[in-house]
């Protein structure tokens, strides 16, 4: 508990399924879509707490900058670090930038989804500081979420024996990518399965030497990116050539499923990866005929509807269930609730 | 055939079954719902031919004077006569104005709705020239519509016997207002029965008697409201107090059930009064997935789904069917196409 943690938070994504406020320019972990702050900004709140975490490393694209200054700026953040990717090569190489400007010693480093939500943050923090008693010792940690049901849409974690010393923490006995139906079904009764969170706790140096002995590419790419950064403000621009050269390649692949020593700390932090309307809708705080309304939206005998009004729009939908209605800008999308993943058809063809 | 007959256009109409498009400043007969025209206007086309239609009439509220003045002159047509009802009060009042303001005399006058439409003008203008045989002699004209099914939302017209010496015209039995389905069921079976189009020919001195018969308060009331109305360019103004004096009742009720001597001229002219956006959808031109898609509107794995996107707006839809979809300004319509009656419950709660 005596260490301080250096978040490190990953804002490379931009995610289509979330159209049409959800877009390249001001992709979902900026817009304000589960209150009156981003994703991105709820991220940065959880570990507010100086007395525990070190100020933020953000990683993100040139074109996001702008919305990560923003939410610092609103949050009241003036010394963070923002490491701006010449271009995504996913998350390996993306952590192990960060893993570069914080020195490369055992600085716990706490790597966290930019555009996720949770509703009991005291249990979050609760797990990181049991998986930190693991981390120092030179474990990898991962969080496991408890599945509420079988999800395929994310990987598994198969927890093993429990780590001493280090309330509820376990070995990790293997990872197990995005499964079928059935698979999903057969984790959820074993029971000892849980959802990866792509949330990680570990050492910059046990990193760094895990990257080197499982992806040296990338490890040697990232080097060469980082030996003579140019800064800007708060901002950090690797070497764009060197970067570039780099292996694009998920932490999970490239590191996590490899190294030796992965631990995972189980916790129940009332997490949704807003993944798809359809969460948005699962989040939300539902009226009488279990519609989640926001703007001017007026629904009736209409039932389980997400309606999202922007501004300056009207929404009147009459007898109608189940459906997903976004006005945003110009656009309107309407596609039923259990369909909400298919929203990227529509992007495709748009 | 010698007779030529004044068109009488009655726009008083502000439906609100048509919402958002569809309002109180700007009614369904002004809008270009089923095509590059509006109603109004392709009610004015209709009778465009000088060698065999009088220069129009057109009866309107004060308020959408202005929309009558631009279709007129969108048309080319600078002889009409607008009469400019001080309030509404309902068909029979509207048509007395007409009459009085063609003399009074054995003038004929076709009376039409203006927010109808016709795909077969051609057997309109036949039905036309056989009532017009009949009215010639005395009598009422109504035109019956070929039911294409058991309607709930239409009058009906029981046919009696031939007229003599016009081709198909039949004396009328009786009138039936809107039926439940069971008797609507039954009319159908029998065959003799005919929608009730709101489509009238008669002459100006016949109108005039039966309603000063039938409707006394009514013809006073007109008849002192034009003893000596204001005129002002194209548009003719009723004196207000008198006119306001008259009772508020429809030509059929007031003069059509009771007056001797109403005949039916049978009429096929693929006839829709338009009367909500599945009526729009029947109209318009499917696609492979039998949607009706206007505007910058993309619908994948959807079907029969009629979806209007206003200027600027584009609307996406995937896996929803037989939707209504109606993006204008900042309103936003989503409806079922078989509960369209019932906008009227969203119009009224806003």
């Amino acid at each position: 508990m005596t260490h301080i943690i250096t978040p490190v938070i990953l804002s490379g994504g931009s995610g289509t399924r979330l159209w049409p406020m959800s877009t390249p320019d001001a992709p979902k972990q900026f817009l304000p879509l589960t209150g009156a702050h981003s994703m991105f900004r709820l991220t940065l709140d959880r570990v507010a707490d100086r007395a525990r975490y070190a100020a933020p490393m953000i990683v993100c694209g040139p074109g996001h900058v702008c919305h990560v200054e923003a939410d610092l700026a609103a949050a009241g953040i003036t010394d963070a670090t923002i490491i701006v990717e010449p271009a995504a090569r996913n998350t390996a190489p993306a952590i192990a930038l960060a893993a570069l400007v914080a020195g490369g010693d055992d600085t716990q480093l706490l790597v966290m989804p930019s555009d996720h939500v949770m509703t009991d943050v005291t249990a979050f923090l609760r797990a990181i500081d049991a998986a930190s008693v693991a981390v120092e010792q030179g474990a990898l940690a991962t969080f496991g979420i408890q599945p509420s049901g079988p999800e395929t849409g994310y990987g598994y974690i198969a927890a093993g024996a429990s780590f001493p010393g280090a309330a509820g923490v376990r070995g990790v006995e293997r990872f197990v990518e995005k499964p079928a139906l059935e698979t999903a079904m057969a984790m959820l009764s074993a029971g000892s399965y849980m959802w990866n969170a792509g949330i990680f706790l570990m050492r910059a140096d046990r990193y760094l030497a895990e990257l080197a002995a499982h992806a040296p590419a990338i490890a040697a790419a990232c080097n060469k990116a980082m030996a003579a950064p140019r800064r800007d403000g708060l901002r950090i621009h690797p070497d764009s050539a060197a970067f570039l050269t780099s292996p694009a390649v998920s932490i999970d692949y490239a590191v996590m499923e490899r190294a030796a020593n992965v631990v995972v700390a189980p916790v129940d932090p009332g997490w949704s990866d807003v993944g798809s309307w359809s969460a948005l809708y699962e989040l939300g705080a539902k009226d009488a005929d279990g519609n989640v309304l926001s703007g001017n939206a007026i629904a009736v005998e209409a039932s389980g509807n997400l309606v999202r009004a922007g501004a300056g729009k009207r929404v009147a939908m009459l007898g109608v269930s189940d459906l997903i209605v976004i006005a945003h800008g110009d656009d309107i999308l309407i596609i039923p609730r259990e369909r909400a993943q298919d929203v990227k058809t529509i992007v495709e063809r748009l």
